[in-house]
């Protein structure tokens, strides 16, 4: 049988290497899944892929492995990073979730003017996104950033970073997308409410800014997410 | 102040007709959210856009409520529809939620080899999907059907309607969409194991079939739903 726990790690994966995991993993694999010595898990890193590896030791409170051979090469996603606006609780872990499972590299919850949520627990959604990959099976987890505020970043972008501005006002054909250049991406979401027009003025006026369509109808800020990096992803990115 | 309230129902609205609210809408509008005579809410249905409405009379039993003026024109989904395998509660929902914001015409919760839940409550997803378009603010409300079997589907498909195969096997550049057929489409998305060889086999012999990848990571079901009905709008759909 195939073995179906996958965990995340931060350790080097190489034939051989052992593995020491964390308590919470320890704990997740002795108490709640039942695991003992010599059974096989799935491990990843961001870096060296999927490994098999084999528990050589363990309790509830730390656990030894090593690993077997590896299964699958690593998938980083493409250079695209995504700023959004943390809405309610459910709905911010449904971006990060959906972020991670579509492939972005870097994650930052935003802070504008209309964002109706002034503070996230960086840490949790850190965990959420490593659950996210672990559960879809990828060999990515972004970083997560702890909260920024828009117009600084806006005040202080890199230079050669492109910004796809998903702008409700935006009533340019998305054909236009093939037109695009291509390089280093971040997409901007804004919250339920919108960017205000302050907000807006600054990225039509920033030269590496190209606004894009979601269509006629009113999406709501997660699904907004999930459809502005799916147009990235099949147009720019590494689903083409 | 603008109202914020708005209802989806099912009679003709133009100007002056009166309207009768079913007993819990009226109980919504003066239970919970406080209505009374005289004031302003926002109604729209299926093909008459969404309208400015006074309430003339009413109690948490029955309301009537007076069209007063067409706000915005009905904005119905291009001719597609989309076919998934429900999945647990909370993500079936989700996916209700999502293909309304999208826009598609119809929705087929849909039986096959590996689908998990075998049942669905058809009205508690209908009422999914409109408190869906009520809240993001569209017109139209998709038709949510009971669940049916995909082998059945196929072997009595509409003629002219082509068939926007998500499968995971498929490693055709996504580039090839806009060498696609215009017109009617159907969207199937697959339960969180897939569509089973047997299955994928009828999708491959039949004509209509056209087999579209959604990039090299596995995505959960609830997020391929996003994903697909976002490069169908974007390719053949109103966000052209």
């Amino acid at each position: 049988m195939d073995p179906k726990i996958r965990l995340y790690v931060r350790d080097q994966l190489c034939d051989a290497q052992i593995i020491s995991l964390e308590r919470n993993q320890a704990n997740y694999l002795f108490a709640v899944m039942r695991q003992k010595v010599s059974d096989h898990i799935l491990i990843f890193n961001n870096s060296d892929g999927e490994w098999l590896a084999e528990i050589i030791s363990g309790s509830k409170r730390v656990v030894r492995l090593r690993c077997l051979n590896k299964i699958r090469p690593s998938l980083a996603p493409p250079d695209v990073w995504l700023f959004f606006s943390p809405i309610k609780k459910s709905r911010t872990d449904f971006i990060v979730e959906k972020a991670t499972e579509l492939g972005v590299a870097k994650i930052f919850p935003t802070h504008s003017e209309f964002t109706n949520s002034e503070r996230i627990n960086q840490s949790r959604l850190q965990a959420h996104a490593i659950e996210a990959a672990e559960q879809c099976g990828g060999t990515y987890v972004p970083k997560v950033h702890t909260i920024c505020k828009l117009i600084d970043t806006l005040e202080n972008w890199p230079e050669a970073r492109n910004i796809f501005f998903c702008n409700e006002d935006n009533l340019k054909p998305i054909r236009n997308l093939s037109s695009f250049p291509n390089g280093a991406w971040a997409i901007f979401i804004g919250p339920e409410g919108g960017f205000s027009q302050n907000e807006k003025n600054h990225f039509l006026k920033h030269p590496k800014t190209f606004s894009v369509s979601l269509g006629p109808r009113i999406l709501r800020a997660d699904t907004a997410v999930v459809s502005a990096l799916t147009l990235w992803q099949s147009n720019f990115g590494d689903w083409i």
